[in-house]
């Protein structure tokens, strides 16, 4: 491994002499008119016309036939998992490394989390191991897949696009077809990343963006359902607005439904926000070549960069510790958030969290290694101004 | 039942001649000056400091000791619900006279609810009619009132402050009390209303209030929870923030947790309504009482007023029709609606609700009768001015 002061050098070369976070939003005037514009028609709430336009804008953006804005991330895959048919009692493929929200929108529509292993290169889900693993361990009865240990139905399958990169999706897709698995798309961290010249999250029967305070582009809170299907994008909205039944006084609902819309006021700095993500995209793109640079003369270390045929969004940039260094990930921690310069490891493998020790899961070899040698470094995308 | 025509120029007198929603919020510059204050400091999302001031001020306001944060009223209502300690397959005593958000709370908890009737004068559950149908229905055993017929624990009951009247909260306390049941109490209409001059909310374990855009004030959208006991204020505050457990840097989550947080920029907004708080209710006291003059002179309708000893924010003005004449109502819905006048029926009895059918329930015989003669007038403070 390298020199540790090294490292903090080539950091503090890129970054500059400051205290800096992960990451913070890049916000301006844009925000402040747009905004005065949505409090000055008094429609902050629930219905408005920046709502609208935020959806039609995201679907134009993301090539996307529908998009539903609701409250944040996780409430859009919670309604996702929904409508792909996810029940009480039955289980969901779910990356191993991910943020938890991934595996808690399973719990929420009732049904159990079934970790999977990731790949080293994108970090995503390896899509020969899951097969080899479904395969297995799963069969096929009547048209459901069926885990034989539990005797569950597995109903569907979250890929993840973790940090901005683009996972296999191609080859998972494959997976999730030939085991008769629907595919809702993680696409939380990924706007503006594109496989093979198609959007993250367009892949799967539906898929969700975050707009969290963290994220490229924010609303505050938000998040969004992008689908081709009419019909799901139909139900979605209805879904997160209470099942309300469209009359012209009457209060009727004919399900459980959710209060998961998106203010009008959120959706108002979204749009502007959204106006901004090509120049965001360049300044992550132009980061990521700086800290490449930079560290380009230091072993030991690898900068995570756009897997091949894709275009990733560098949300978080990321170094990954080879294996023989993993020790220096807390030392390396400890002196880049001495330094001033935010960073933090990977999250804990959800499978080791205490409430998810019982669910099911497969070897999980490399993202035990992964968690042990990530380090996301500082991201905003004004650092490279 | 008086003459139609009369009853129309009566409403118009009060709201002018020009069309009228049943609610809007009163928007100006303050909230222009603090969101873009709030948008300056580029702290938009779910921390900030007009979260921390948002929930001092209404913590202050209600004279409870803490209040927390969330995206919305619904979010507050099952956060409470599982603090009050409802769990999967146990029951809740739900009004049959309420929004659908009460109710599918419950069932966000896992849990099922359980209808019970009102009283004619303030809406709210009848301390009476529950006590004598608990006392014949449910059997303490070790400490938990088990209903004979289901089974089923009840843990907890939720009095609703209907349209911003308070609810016989004293008498419905005593009730819980006897039959060992939690009180979290919805005060998602009442801010501003006070019960023998203590604030609605602040009676049960917990409390919650609404920001929805169709209340007295809105922050677009949000909710808070409010409750005296420290404990639970901090679990509110956890579970609604993913259930992190505090560190440096590593992820790790010790229990299913929501993604409820409030943003900042909401909070915002928030803090510019809550100043402006005392005129919305003097206002909204004025069409009142504006309504109440021009409305004198007929008979078959009584206004709502609020309850006796207690202090309403008159959230939503409501007319309810002598019963001989509920068959007026959708006459009188209509013409209002054809006038520009925006007004509305009660909520339909939620134990009606097709997927709310096989749920329990007591005789509903006031609710019944009441949701056929309640209709909301236009209630947005500036009709007073």
């Amino acid at each position: 491994m390298t020199n540790l002061n090294k490292l903090i050098s080539a950091f503090i070369n890129v970054c500059g002499e400051k205290n800096v976070c992960l990451h913070e939003p890049s916000v301006g005037n844009l925000e402040e008119e747009i905004v005065k514009d949505c409090i000055k028609s008094t429609f902050v709430s629930s219905v408005g016309k920046y709502v609208d336009r935020f959806e039609l804008e995201i679907a134009g953006y993301t090539g996307s036939k529908y998009a539903v804005a609701v409250v944040n991330g996780t409430a859009a895959l919670h309604i996702s998992l929904i409508l792909a048919g996810v029940k009480k009692d039955s289980e969901v493929l779910v990356p191993g490394l991910t943020f938890a929200a991934t595996a808690n929108a399973v719990c929420y529509a009732g049904a159990i989390p079934h970790f999977v292993d990731s790949e080293e290169e994108t970090f995503g889900i390896c899509p020969q191991k899951l097969d080899s693993y479904l395969s297995d361990t799963c069969d096929i009865q009547n048209d459901v897949c069926i885990n034989k240990k539990t005797g569950r139905p597995i109903i569907a399958i979250i890929p993840v696009h973790i940090f901005g990169h683009p996972c296999k999706i191609d080859a998972l897709l494959e997976v999730a077809n030939k085991h008769n698995l629907e595919v809702v798309e993680d696409a939380a961290e990924s706007l503006g990343s594109f496989y093979k010249g198609k959007h993250t999250g367009t892949f799967g029967k539906l898929g969700i963006i975050s707009f969290n305070g963290n994220k490229i582009i924010t609303t505050g809170g938000g998040g969004m359902i992008i689908t081709d299907d009419k019909q799901l994008a139909h139900l979605a909205k209805h879904l997160t607005t209470t099942a309300k039944v469209p009359h012209r006084w009457e209060y009727v609902h004919d399900q459980v439904g959710y209060n998961y819309r998106m203010p009008n006021l959120n959706a108002a700095f979204g749009c502007a926000q959204l106006k901004q993500l090509p120049e965001f995209l360049q300044s992550k793109r132009g980061l990521f070549e700086n800290y490449s640079e930079q560290l380009s003369g230091l072993n030991g270390i690898r900068l995570l960069e756009e897997p091949s045929e894709c275009s990733s969004n560098y949300w978080l940039q990321t170094i990954v510790l080879d294996e023989p260094d993993q020790e220096l990930r807390n030392i390396i921690l400890t002196a880049l958030n001495e330094a001033g310069l935010m960073s933090r490891p990977a999250w804990t493998g959800l499978y080791k969290l205490e409430h998810f020790k019982e669910c099911p899961k497969m070897d999980m070899k490399v993202v035990n290694s992964l968690e042990k040698r990530i380090i996301n470094i500082p991201s905003s995308s004004f650092l490279c101004e």
